[in-house]
């Protein structure tokens, strides 16, 4: 197994996104490439304790930290 | 579906695009590549709460940390 | 025997994850590549003193900073 | 229509370029390439409130923010 | 002679790493690869001043500042 | 006509280095290569207020912001 | 003549390598490859004023800023 084959197991479920400055994002995790580019539905992302939704969220891949 | 193409089903939309130094950008997509170099047309910059505005932006992707 | 052989070596076993930042994760080794993303399961991370608990935890490799 | 395509459009015309430290620079675009190395003739390059002048200027790709 | 030759004739030797982040650890190199990711075995390894033991340390190449 | 052309252009002429970190260097231009890494001859680089004198000085292309 | 030619004309001759963080090493070259990663003996690393000498010393490629 690859660590591709686990982030393509999360598909379709909620996902935790942990960028490399701290912040956290939450969402349905829709796509995913060998960059880490990742696509979440109904993403929250918090920003200075402010929260904001987002309809569709394209991540580029190179901030991503962890994904759970 | 890949990341990349959910950046396809945006083109010519409005969209928001949020710089890695937390700078934001508003636009219209006008083009994209592997790298998410963006064009935006009509761009608004807001730079130290002064907004700019260009007809056409070209973004380098690397600074880009997300699109919605 | 090249640096990957003993990442390889590692799998299913409890590994401890140092993170660039300082930030060490701990759990159990189920997948790696070559850009070391790995993925640990039953993974604790430690993020200001407060201790998560992760069951699968997909970190991007360039974050890394050695497994042991 | 790809990013590099807009680009091309604004050969021969007067540009901004903005970098990722903050630097704006003016000037008319005569050539890039795909790592978004750009050359600017009768650049203004502002340094700390002090604005000097470069007949050309190659500007490497990596430190563009944008580019309009 | 190239570089990597020269860690060749590091093998099963102990060596110093220095980290770009000033950190140094010690311990018998025992694999490497073009990326200069390192395995070092009975690896100390300094961290504000306390000192840690690893049996086996696998470290991520772009981390490393030099190998003596 | 490309960016690197502009370099060639400037090959055997006085050329002005600005580094990333705002070092600057002069020197006469003898080479470069796709990386951007140059090598001037009599280049003079001010590092704190102290002028310093190459012969020949290799510089890396990553830490180029400009030549002209 | 590219770069790398003068950095193959200064082999087993003394140089003086700058790294990004300003640190500076002096040595005889004895390797170098396309990465820029260098082997110097009879190296002087000099660390907060503290003077190190190490026989054979591989300096990763990427932490380099001149050689000369």
């Amino acid at each position: 197994m690859k660590p591709l084959d686990v982030l393509g197991e999360m598909l379709d479920n909620q996902v935790l996104v942990r960028l490399k400055n701290g912040i956290e994002v939450r969402g349905v995790l829709k796509a995913f490439d060998i960059h880490i580019n990742l696509v979440l539905d109904n993403a929250e992302f918090s920003d200075e304790d402010v929260e904001r939704r987002f309809k569709s969220l394209f991540l580029r891949g190179d901030m991503v930290l962890f994904v759970s």
